[in-house]
């Protein structure tokens, strides 16, 4: 079963190039995004919710024009394994999950989900030849409509952060959430 | 200037070809990360952080091992136009923003970051123009160290929620939080 316009070797190469290494969980949610385009209208623009922050939104930024930085793939991290493909303005879409109830059949997938095995235990070939053979068969998919509060979303502008003398969204009003003590540097020298 | 090693128009193209098209802020973060490159060591294993969702993310994604789904980039979503990439154990990096006190020399630039003219008003050739001849002389670069607590991330294994049926990380014991309202889906029908 191929991967969009890949096989499953090239799109192998393609996550070890972007992800730094052939991690299942990317390799199975290229299935995942191939499931999903086979139940979508040929044409349209689809925003991408991924339900995790493991693996699966470097999947959607591989295969779909979506990613982190357009703003077009949103992390809602809930921790399931599961992807949205959606029409950004309708919300009509389908929801891609890895299903555990179809997982019996593949002992080394479950094994690698559930964390059962220390990593340095797993059986690496043993888990891509499942991954492979099982295809979208280890998966679920529902046609969903995505919720009306989720499809507009408002990016700020840039004010200047009195403190900090860097930009930041005006709505954060006085000083920037860095000087509130939201993320911890401790500087040490300018250098340019 | 080259960024890494792409000429200014190759990372255009490459900007392009994962981020849709070659948005200001991904290009100026192509300089952000050759700036963090020449302050870090030749050797080393570099997690990043980046303060804005926007756009930023992608630079970093196309230019440095890290991307959103491996875990080594972090998005902390502070709003500042920045980023740090440091030595994943140590937490000694080197912290880039778009410096706004040295953008009086840039108008178009200045102009888009305060967007303070409607999208469709700017002049992109100009901008760029701006982009490609400013290069770095439009960041600042700190040496930092990045917090101890942020350098340790934990990763949860899975669970099945009872409801759901689906994959979710144990800490969320009982249902899952998709489950909990978190998310809103109207499911309308399974199609696999």
């Amino acid at each position: 079963m191929n991967i969009l316009s890949y096989t499953f070797e090239e799109y192998i190469e393609l996550v070890r190039s972007f992800h730094g290494y052939p991690a299942p969980g990317v390799i199975i949610g290229g299935f995942m995004v191939e499931l999903a385009y086979q139940h979508l209208p040929k044409e349209g623009l689809f925003d991408a919710i991924c339900e995790t922050e493991k693996c699966l939104p470097d999947a959607i930024q591989l295969l779909t024009p979506c990613t982190i930085g357009n703003g077009w793939l949103r992390i809602m991290n809930i921790g399931c394994f599961a992807l949205t493909l959606y029409d950004k303005h309708s919300g009509k879409g389908i929801r891609v999950f890895l299903d555990p109830l179809k997982l019996d059949a593949w002992p080394e997938i479950k094994s690698w989900f559930y964390q059962q095995k220390p990593r340095g235990e797993q059986d690496n070939q043993l888990l891509m030849k499942e991954i492979k053979q099982a295809g979208a068969n280890i998966l679920s998919a529902r046609q969903v409509k995505v919720d009306s509060s989720l499809l507009n979303k408002h990016r700020a502008g840039s004010a200047l952060c009195p403190l900090l003398k860097e930009a930041q969204p005006p709505a954060d009003n006085k000083t920037c959430l860095g000087c509130q003590g939201k993320i911890s540097y401790i500087e040490e020298t300018s250098i340019s």
